[in-house]
């Protein structure tokens, strides 16, 4: 059998900074051909960053994209790496509009492309057919699918190309792959980290690859992208479904591996399928072993995946920095700890704001957190400025309990547009889900590194980080009465979180139930919760979407500069859209 | 030949209040039939409401759905109007979840239905073929294309049925009908108003009859659904294209019309065509002289859609009165007459909050507004709470600046969470498209009257509402030196908008280039701006997107309850789904 060295570059890329992007990907390209591949495969979108959302509607910037690719191709031409095969995902266009099926998108000018770059051209271009439109996914909003197939003859063996969902959708393009008789499928993708989803990944990946008797390489993007955390974990797959090589998760990497690929075979191609010839690049005598990334347990993999998330949005926005308020309790405590793991101590501002209802251990909790940790920490009592407030203003009960949170918000966002730092707001999922909490209080702030984690998940993250800590002989960064404390507001005397919600055990089941599995108020009964609890519960997530949301709606009377009609990434860098170099400061001042 | 006589229901429907929905086509059933009408159609969704967003994905939703639609026939029947042919449009489902055209989209499992209702069951119903995916649009994302066609037999004509869409597109469903010979065709829909949009959509309902030769009769529903406003409008034209009635924009409206209609003839029916006949219904002798409205020019249509916008995202959520921050200023002024327009001067609450920055202007402008508007009036000084928190703090300029638009969200936010006042943020659609706001200060509501609404525009409404009052012998609204004054934020001494802005002319010309138009830097200077200008403007809009939206992001690890994997309204009355009667609050309380 021909053997073909194939690179996998599992690159982190910023949406719409191009000229960052390419760099990353000839960086990749410099060390793969320094190995002797032939291939090198880069994620999908790797040119572009993923997703770009309706920055495909703009002609400007997918000509800047269009423009990126033939540049790319031309430096590694240069660098004298043009023998090397380069599969390269990215936005193409601007297309002529195109109805799609069942509407008339006329939005949509760009398709979903991987391009075949080599000898300082670009020699074939394959386009997504199936556009993923769920969940995050708005492709089929922005993007015409492809119809043609892809081969890529080199080194004697066929090589197919298709891109993320194609691969999953069945009686897709994998099954013309089969009737093409390829060796090997090369899949490009921007698949974002979920919980368990390497527990449909991989097995989808082993099932293609023995479906086909063809070997399946899978290359993902890594990084954080506002939300989304792409994790990596490229992988490659035998026809017997044996690992061959697995890349780590959530960090950049190149993975290299030697492929034993089934002979082409000169039986017609199927309709719709088209074969290019390569060359095949000069042969490599050495062997080499290939990485084989083992995933860590699910807790570890969460962790990784949130410090990644906070790291990247820090980085991605340009800030020098993070600031957040330490109440003592476990969801700051955590949020602080993932801050530290990601972008070190010194770059975290920690500020104790102990109001006249704050208990001894809110201070003396927050302290020792800031020790262990070894942030930058300082105190700010809040009582002379909430009280001015309440009296001038004759507020009691929740409104005056609000003012508390939102001096608090003031005192952050005051702070940050002082010294540039970005404000983390501290909230978990399940009090976000009902609404507890105080809109432009503890909500305020550009990132919540825990919005998505449940109260439950955010004890067991907290032991689990100590764990780890100590079996590294670290000090445990968590303090453990954080932990084991009853969660409480503190907004009154007394006052506990299970004042007015169920245990958190209860409260996620229920919240699981209602919003990840969408089952109805009598299906959630039927699951054994009390009908008054379910009633509660669910009654305040329906309420608290305004609050979690935050902006203001407002009267749609044209096209609008942000909202429901305009879906931009938060972060990326505009700069062939506009400026070179620009880069978005997702700052709280008034400019 | 025969003669028809049609009914179109322009109702106001709220998502998710079945009962409340169906209560309202009921009414129009009863009216339609005292007036001797043969068919009633209501718009698209005019059962559940529009748009539902994920509610589609969920089972229990559309069960109770399909009740509602059962229960409405029964209801019909059981009042004596069981003759009556009621055409209803509803979400149809659970369905088995059905693979798309280009993805596995897995969460559709509804359809977009109109029902054919007549002596107490359903007697026929149609699904929406073409399935909007762009600007406000999610269609694709959680609806099943249908594929069949409709064409009932009644009084011996033929009446074709499609929704929405399914009419804009060209080579779509209306040419099967030409196949059909169908004589009328009725079209429901959930159009949405904007700007000049009856410049598109009249000459389209226009052609595609005189194009089908076929009557065409088109009826839309009205009403503010959080930030689209859908404004009636419904009309008759016939295939010479004459319009035969047409109802008044923004209100709710009965249109009943006399159509004699090409008889129907027994040519065989195209595939994919289902004729289903119907009992004719009694006939009327009398003649009717229809409803023709006359839309008014496109300011007056902006000030009603506006107004419209506001009136009933106030109901619909529940609440009773508005508050909202008068600094003297075109914006707040303008907003606060909406606001009294919307509802009513007693159920408005302006403060004014000056700083010792304020002019003396602002607070004699904002007491000569609220007196002329006649709204409840207080004056909250804002020095003595801004100054200790600048003092702990120790900030200076743009962060201090910062805190006295932020001390007044508080106050705004406080006496909202007091007495329940919705908080109206005021800014226009210029200065929030470049970010030129407090994030948290005077950004902070629940709902933004003029965010769509660039500050040119914003006086031209001003203007014309001074206008429209004095030629109607009424106090014109808004003081004179508001519009004429130029703008600040008054946040230091002496400052301007212009300081940092080009004229407002120009601002708004280069944002309609940059946004609407999606022309990139190099064709906005082509327009004939100045390069550094364009610059300096685009930058702004491109880091402005996180202050718009003020909801932090955070990294998603499973199937989140908010963002951007699941899309609800944020009006809507979850009645059938959890509690009966259940309605959002969207206050900015901790519950």
């Amino acid at each position: 059998m021909p053997r073909l060295r194939l690179a996998l570059g599992q690159t982190n890329p910023v949406v719409g900074d191009l000229a960052g992007n390419s760099h990353q990907i000839l960086e990749a390209a410099r060390r793969a051909s320094a190995q002797g591949a032939h291939i090198l495969a880069v994620g999908e979108m790797a040119l572009s960053g993923y997703p770009i959302e309706d920055l495909a509607s703009r002609p400007s910037f997918l000509s800047s994209c269009r423009d990126a690719v033939i540049d790319l191709a031309k430096r590694l031409q240069d660098e004298g790496l043009g023998e090397l095969v380069v599969i390269v995902g990215h936005p193409d266009g601007p297309l002529q509009p195109r109805l799609l099926g069942t509407s008339n998108a006329p939005s949509a000018i760009a398709q979903n492309c991987a391009s075949v770059l080599q000898h300082g051209h670009v020699k074939a271009r394959y386009a997504k057919h199936h556009l993923p439109n769920y969940s995050v996914f708005d492709e089929y909003r922005i993007f015409i699918p492809g119809d043609e197939l892809l081969v890529l003859r080199i080194k004697g063996v066929d090589v197919a190309l298709i891109v993320c969902e194609d691969l999953w959708r069945d009686g897709g393009p994998v099954e013309r792959v089969l009737e093409a008789d390829a060796g090997l499928l090369v899949v490009i993708n921007a698949s974002p980290f979920e919980r368990d989803k390497d527990e449909v990944r991989l097995p989808l990946v082993t099932r293609r690859a023995t479906e086909t008797g063809t070997i399946v390489a899978y290359v993902n993007i890594v990084g954080g992208q506002d939300d989304l955390i792409f994790d990596g974990d490229s992988v490659v797959v035998d026809a017997a479904g044996v690992i061959l090589a697995r890349a780590p998760q959530f960090r950049e990497h190149l993975l290299v591996v030697d492929l034993d690929v089934a002979a082409a075979t000169d039986s017609p191609l199927p309709p719709h399928v088209a074969r290019v010839a390569l060359e095949g690049g000069r042969p490599s005598d050495d062997t080499l072993e290939p990485d084989i990334a083992i995933l860590p347990d699910d807790r570890e993999q969460l962790w990784n995946a949130l410090v990644l998330g906070l790291r990247d949005y820090v980085q991605k926005n340009g800030f020098g920095s993070v600031i957040l308020g330490l109440s003592g309790g476990i969801d700051s405590s955590v949020c602080a700890a993932i801050a530290v793991d990601a972008i070190g101590a010194d770059r975290v501002w920690g500020v104790s704001m102990p109001s006249r209802y704050s208990s001894g251990h809110s201070r003396s909790d927050a302290d020792d957190l800031a020790e262990r940790l070894g942030l930058h920490y300082s105190v700010e009592p809040i009582a002379d400025l909430v009280l001015p407030v309440e009296s001038q203003l004759k507020l009691t009960g929740t409104a005056a309990e609000n003012v508390q949170a939102r001096i608090r918000g003031i005192i952050l966002m005051g702070l940050s547009n002082l010294r540039g730092h970005l404000v983390l707001t501290t909230g978990n999922k399940s009090e976000l889900a009902v609404g507890y909490s105080t809109i432009y209080g503890d909500s305020a702030g550009g990132f919540a590194p825990i919005k998505d984690v449940p109260k439950t998940l955010v004890w067991q993250l907290a032991r689990w980080r100590n764990q780890f800590a100590a079996s590294r002989g670290e000090v445990p960064p968590i303090p453990e009465n954080s932990i084991t404390k009853p969660p409480s507001a503190e907004l009154r005397p007394d006052q506990t979180d299970q004042d007015s919600l169920p245990d958190y055990e209860v409260l996620d089941a229920i919240l699981d139930a209602y919003i990840t599995r969408k089952l109805g108020r009598d299906d959630v009964i039927a699951l054994g919760f009390d009908g008054e609890t379910v009633d509660f519960i669910t009654r305040l997530v329906d309420r608290a979407e305004w609050k979690r949301r935050q902006g203001a709606i407002g009267p749609k009377i044209s096209e609008m500069a942000f909202g429901r009609d305009r879906r931009l990434p938060i972060t990326y860098r505009p700069s062939l859209d506009v400026l070179p170099g620009a880069q978005t400061t997702a700052g709280g001042a008034r400019s």
